[in-house]
């Protein structure tokens, strides 16, 4: 594991660091901008020379840690449990998290089918109190399923309260979510949740920096949050109460350059006083799907139109050719109609929609999907307007 | 009633005009900038010559409402009511309205003891939806109640709803407040509210544009709402719906430079719905009286503290005196106890204490009163600090 650009040794030496230091650590992300992976660890693995801006007594805590890791058994594993890992460089690693400088991951192990890359373009975060209201959880289904029908991407940690909510309000509408754990992936947690990420995992992505087999830490959950925030083209907050780890979200999306938005509630409820702090700030308010729209969708949202398809037929995927080629000339379709055109399954289907949707060949309409205006005229040569 | 600067002829030129032009009329405002109220007045009564912008139809009518006028009656009646008549130029006339250009009220009808101008310094909008929730009506008066704790009067529009709780909420506090109406003064509208209107023109102020018997219109609500826009230092929206009358209160109060501050309630909320539209645009989120007061206090809440009063104790009305010669060195004590000290009721005791309040001599804490630290300076000749 020594120099060199082999795009594997590259890969291996992420997987193997992802043991050694843990999530957000910027003072590695710095021996990794100076040195790169592989030379990181190769002086981990080696026992040195010492990286910079380390005690002697952590650096021996990480060395230990090392001797532990086994990024080639770790790769075997996730690759027979529905495992992959993507690292910056790779195709689907969505670029927006490069934003994050030192603290970049150093790579996320993803579970589903979609590409990250796909659904991280047009996708948004809803996050909110565990202990929520009915009025939070009410609020979060609703905001889920809202963005879903608009073809956004419904992006968030997994948790109880708003959390479950939106993740499944987005399912329920037959609609993209992501979940973005602080443990392994292939781990269920908390785990009242087992089903839902399994769902989630079988319907969307469930994606996290630790390596799989990981434990969630406060301090764990706190760091995944700026992931969440990167990944993503703003976060709505649904209840959070002061110094909530939402409002970490939301802060992190503000210093990102992110849309930060709020859905207020009673004054009178403590569970909103976090929201209203964060609108009292910068934070845009919004009450429904349609609002979040059109502020995160701002010019991207209408470039498509405008541009056409940015990515040409011939460079999709061989089988997000085949959902393209299913759907009709004109007028929606179903989801499982376009998986029976394509033949291939509802779940695959609705991934590639999502990853057709980015690139502004199709939209949805309701519970059906159709061909954009752009990619009907491309269709015919680029010939005439309808 | 022609020409000259007598005052008594301005006055009665405008008590006269009251009756002749509607509210808010910005082509008679452009007449009496141009001519003055007195020549104004001379022509509506002789018939000529007629006035600018005006069709022969409209000049007609307004010469047939001009021989119905009776200002001298008016003011008698007035008198006998306990109502007077406050214009432009007059001691008590509130500087501020003056920002409404040629939609300047021609004066204003009050009933209360206090004095309109200094009430008027440290004054706090609190409007919204006759037909509030439970959650706004208690909003309204948790905000009412801690504003008059705060030493800062609340002024609203006397209607049903928020507006009420917000006048009550004031009362209940031992606080002060105006009801503006759009009706003559010595009307009580709505019919309901009777009681309450006939108890904040005992221990507050109840003003309108309006001559004493005349009656409300729909058109008359929403004019109004520029003088409570104009009169205070911010607007609070407490429920409102799309195009409720509370957010043209709310714009008038943007467009003029005031404070537009809005209190949030749940997204589900079709009463909330008119508020979230406002802090989606320019207005500031609020969830309780010391938020507002730390937006519309500014530098004027500390202005007080720093420079000390304003006024000299020797220009102050000897009923004021009277309050403020009963307030002791040290510490706060209650309104009824001020009143024996001054030898006066309680309810003009508190309009004293407001007063004294605006000019920065004394500060309300909780349910009592006492000096500033920079009243009790100047009384000890403005040695030392303590």
């Amino acid at each position: 594991m020594s120099g060199g650009d082999d795009p594997d040794r590259e890969l291996l030496a992420r997987v193997f660091l992802g043991r050694v230091l843990e999530p957000g650590d910027e003072v590695g992300g710095r021996w990794l901008r100076d040195l790169g992976a592989v030379e990181v660890a190769r002086r981990l693995r080696d026992g040195g020379p010492q990286l910079v801006g380390v005690t002697d007594k952590r650096w021996a805590g990480l060395l230990a840690r090392a001797q532990q890791a086994e990024p080639e058994k770790d790769l075997a594993a996730a690759q027979g449990g529905g495992m992959r890992f993507v690292a910056p460089g790779d195709g689907e690693w969505p670029g927006q998290l490069d934003d994050l400088g030192d603290a970049r991951p150093l790579g996320l192990w993803v579970r589903g089918r979609p590409s990250l890359r796909m659904w991280a373009l047009r996708s948004v975060a809803v996050v909110g109190a565990r202990a929520c209201t009915e009025y939070g959880a009410h609020m979060a289904a609703t905001l889920g399923a809202g963005l879903a029908e608009h073809g956004w991407v419904v992006v968030s940690g997994g948790a109880y309260g708003v959390d479950g909510a939106a993740h499944r309000g987005a399912l329920g509408a037959g609609g993209a979510t992501v979940a973005v754990l602080a443990c392994g992936v292939d781990r269920a947690y908390p785990r009242g949740h087992t089903e839902l990420i399994a769902r989630i995992a079988e319907q969307g992505l469930v994606i996290g920096e630790l390596p799989p087999g990981d434990h969630p830490s406060p301090s764990r959950f706190i760091v995944r949050n700026r992931v969440i925030a990167a990944l993503t083209r703003g976060t709505v907050v649904i209840e959070a109460a002061y110094r909530s780890g939402s409002l970490v979200t939301a802060r992190a999306a503000q210093r990102l350059g992110r849309h930060t938005m709020g859905v207020p509630g009673p004054a009178t409820s403590g569970l909103s006083a976090g929201v209203h702090e964060l609108l009292r700030g910068e934070a845009e308010l919004v009450t429904d799907a349609a609002e979040v729209v059109e502020l995160v969708g701002g010019m991207g949202e209408l470039a498509p139109d405008r541009r056409g398809p940015v990515l040409p037929r011939d460079l999709l995927a061989p089988g997000a050719r085949r959902v393209l080629a299913a759907l009709p000339g004109r007028g929606a379709v179903p989801p499982d109609e376009v998986a029976r055109g394509a033949q291939t399954t509802q779940d695959d289907a609705i991934a590639r929609l999502y990853e057709l949707r980015s690139l502004g060949y199709v939209e949805r309409h309701g519970d059906g999907w159709k061909l954009t205006r752009q990619a009907m005229i491309s269709v015919r040569g680029g010939r005439g307007r309808c």
